[in-house]
This record gives C-alpha cells, structure tokens and sequence, in this order.
C-alpha cells in the first residue's frame, strides 16, 4: 500500500492511500482517532487505512507534504554507499557517521525547494529513507525490520559551503525548506528486501547519481540496531540511509542547482520524488 | 521573574512563578490559554505570568522537568570556550560549531543522569544556555537579545567513546537521559548583560570546570545570527552556548561520572542544576 500525507482542496491536512492517479482520503473514517500518518502509524493502524472508505480525490487536486509532516526525528547518514565513500577518498568506516534534520528543512513531492540567499553551492543527494513503524530500544539487528513501517524517498540537499563551516554538518543541512520528503510511505511488506532495489536522481532530467540499494556499507538492520542503542526509536521517525556517488560536490566542474532545475529521486518500488528550485525570497 | 517547569503531586504537568521556596502554580488562571511554557512564551504571555494568582505549592513537593520540557530544537554549540578549546589543541575556529541532542536525552533537576550499558565514558559539561522567547529568522546580532526569553543552565552529558566513533558528534550526545536541564529559566531583564555571569561544573562537590561566560568565543548574539541564518528560531528553542575547560575526557586520568555521583551546574543569577548519576537498568 502506497500512503500519502497532504493538503486538501479545502486546506485541512489529511492522508490517505494512494491507487494510480487518485487517493482514498481516511478524512472521516479514521481522522477522529488518528489525526495524521504518524498518529496511525503509532496506533498500529495501518491495516484499517487499507479497509477504510473515503472520498476519492484525483492526486493532481493534492498538494503533497513531506511523507511525515511532524516525526519526532529526522536522522540521517552520511558516508553509506562505498560508491560515495570511495568518491570522498576515504574507506569503509567502523562505525555510522549520523546527523539531524529539522521538519522544517522538507517540503513535499513537487513543492519548491529553496536555494539560500547566503550560498550558491547547492547540492543534491538521493536517499533510500526508512520510516519506523513500531518502537523500540536496543532493537537487535535481527529484529529490525520488523520496526520498519516502509520506506520513500529522500532529497538531503545541502549548502554545501556552510557544511564544511566546521567538522559539524549541522549548518548544511538545516537551511529551511532546502531538502524534500515524498512522494508517499510504500508499506514494508512491498518491498521485503530493500537491497534488491536501486535509486537515479536526475538534474533537469539527466542521471546524476545512479546505485543499486545493495551498494549500503551498513544495511538498514546495522543501521537501527546502532541507532537504538542509543535513543528509543518512535513511530513515524525517518532514517535517511546515505546518498551515492554523483553529488555536485565532487564533480569537476561543480554542479550545483539553482533556480529553474528540476530535481528528482527515483527508486524502485516506491515512486519518483521530483521538486523545483527556486531562490529564497 | 524564575520560570519553572514540574509534574505537581497530582501527576500533571504544569508550570509556575518561582519565589525562594515556593511556586506560584500557573494553573487554572493561564494553562486553558497556554498549557506548557513553550507556549506561554510563543503567546508572549510572560508578564501574565507575572501577576498570575495561583496555588502557592513548595518547590520540594514538585518533580521539576527540563526547563523547556518539549523544545522546537535543542542547538548545542561545540568548543566554544576559549579555554576549552586551548585544552583540546585548536585555535579558536571561524565559525560556531553545531550539533542537536533530542528532549528525550534531557532530564530535569533532581532527576537521575542515566550512565549507558554500552560505555562508561560518561563526561559532564556545564553549559549557559539561552532560550529563545521570540521568533526569527535572519535575526542580525545587533538586535539578537530581543528575541531571548532568558537563560537556564544545561550539562550537555556525553557518551565520549560514541561521540568519538565519527567525526559527527551525534552518539555521544544523544543517549536517552544522559544530560539535563534546569532548574528553570530566569527572564532575561534580569540578566541584561550574560558575559557579566560566572559557571562553575561540582563533582561530588568538589570544582572541574570553572569559567566566566565572557570568555564564550562566539558570544549569544553571534550565535543567534548565526544559527537563524539556516533556520527560523522559535519561541522554546535552547540553545546550549558550549562547554569551558575542565571536562573530564581531557584530564589524566579521565575523570568519568559513575553510579552514586552527583554532578552540579552552578551558573550566578540563575541557580544550581544538580543530578545524580544512575546506571542503565
């Protein structure tokens, strides 16, 4: 099952289930007990979203939100494709490198994504995104997918200038509305194996980044067994797995985006995520 | 005016006026219009506060909770002590450093630090925090402490072993209730000037970091410029200004917390943040 988080014709945010070209909105039938996606995710509730009956509301009349407008964490990895790491110069690591993002830095499927004032160097990266279901500490390896909800695409643009301010990638990866979420959650049982899916970003429609999943130097289950050690893991979070080689940053000459491009990930099973560029206000 | 937040002997969640011993609870005059203080400080509804009627509760009967118990963001500046960053080799860096930790890792005054199963390289760091009662982005330095509600005092507890796993400091700092907050925000107007402010970090009563706050290498108006470049600050927002000299992970021996200790945060004009340390059960 495709799910889809957005805003109605009518302004209120809702989500539904996504068939083809429309979508199935819970709006009354299950809205009252979960208010939004990681509300029913929280609930276990995905089965009812499956049966629920609704409006059915044509995907061009929605304006698609991240693909979890409001989760506790947004927790991303760097350096996870040895295509990447092999590009940064470096080896396989010992351990995950790990950074935030705020909500705040995501829009949605189609929505703009915003170039700071402050820097030109404005870079892409596709990610393969995990989104817990269930929660958990300490989760052991084995265990972990069975805390995964699914997964949908990720765009961590950053400014790449403010990233290397300091050893710290905060600064670059916190600019508001710089980065997307979307365009929808693929329930787990969709994709049983993720390594057996591959993702292609294009730049105004030319590959720029192209990976098979299974090219991750710590597997999605590393990767929550790690991360649970150390926080409990809620439903709704979002893991962001890493990006692979073709970033603009370590292209001669530099690519960056800017105004008028046109950006998308596209992976296998779940969908294209695709955002313009626009200049900050 | 002292601002604390607490779960009063009836189990909920409140927050109130303290004076000496005693809180004036903000109960039934203010929580129906603002329920937390992160919202009474987004209503800008200080002053109501002020001369707010209430039932008058002493402070032993309450469990304080962490300043801002449900923060936006918590930012956390690296190495931003001259003295600490003389002790860790470096010159003083171009630009802040900047990391998060999660509300889930802070607990309130009283409250037992919790030491991991995984490492005991469990380090303290005594932190003059700001939090922001005004929100803003692009706010320039100049008019940077209009938008500070006031000040707390944080130990940005470490793991330093994880934190060192990468070179992104997120595992160390991020360990569920591994650090602290509190014992509550006192309003900036009665600390027009924070550089005039001293800290002292007590092990065990016994002094391991001790620094004015005018040796902050980015003072709190730098920082705010700064970090409202990438991000729109919103009212409950902390900001933990970093660390001075004296942590234990660059003594020798290494001087790490352990089960049984008591760790304190002593900051003038605001108050003592004193917890216990506790091992993982």
């Amino acid at each position: 099952m495709k799910i889809a988080s957005y805003i109605l014709p009518n302004g209120q945010r809702s989500y539904g289930k996504v068939d083809g070209d429309t979508v199935t909105d819970a709006g009354a039938a299950l809205k009252a007990d979960f208010p939004d996606l990681r509300a029913l995710l929280a609930g276990g509730a995905i089965d009812r979203l499956e049966a629920a009956e609704g409006a059915t509301v044509a995907l061009d009349d929605l304006t698609l939100l991240p693909t979890i407008p409001n989760p506790d964490k947004i927790i991303c990895i760097g350096l996870n494709y040895m295509g990447h790491i092999r590009e940064t110069g470096k080896d396989k690591p010992a351990k995950p490198s790990i950074f935030t993002r705020y909500p705040s830095t995501l829009v949605g499927h189609g929505a703009a994504m915003i170039r700071p004032k402050v820097s030109d160097t404005f870079d892409f990266e596709g990610e393969f995104t995990v989104v817990i279901g269930k929660a958990g500490r300490n989760i052991p390896a084995a265990r972990a997918l069975e805390h995964v909800a699914g997964y949908t695409c990720l765009n961590d643009g950053s400014i790449r200038e403010w990233q290397r301010h300091t050893t710290q990638f905060w600064a670059g990866k916190n600019f508001d509305r710089s980065g997307s979420m979307g365009p929808w959650l693929v329930t787990a049982d969709e994709i049983p194996d993720p390594a057996t899916q591959k993702m292609e970003t294009r730049l105004n429609g030319e590959v720029v980044q192209s990976t098979p999943i299974s090219d991750l130097a710590f597997s999605i289950p590393e990767l929550i067994e790690y991360l649970s050690t150390v926080t409990e893991l809620l439903p709704g979070d979002v893991i962001a797995t890493g990006t692979p080689s073709g970033v603009g940053a370590f292209r001669e000459p530099k690519l960056w985006m800017k105004p008028g491009d046109r950006i998308e990930i596209d992976i296998s099973g779940i969908g294209i995520l695709s955002n313009p560029i626009e200049d900050e206000a």
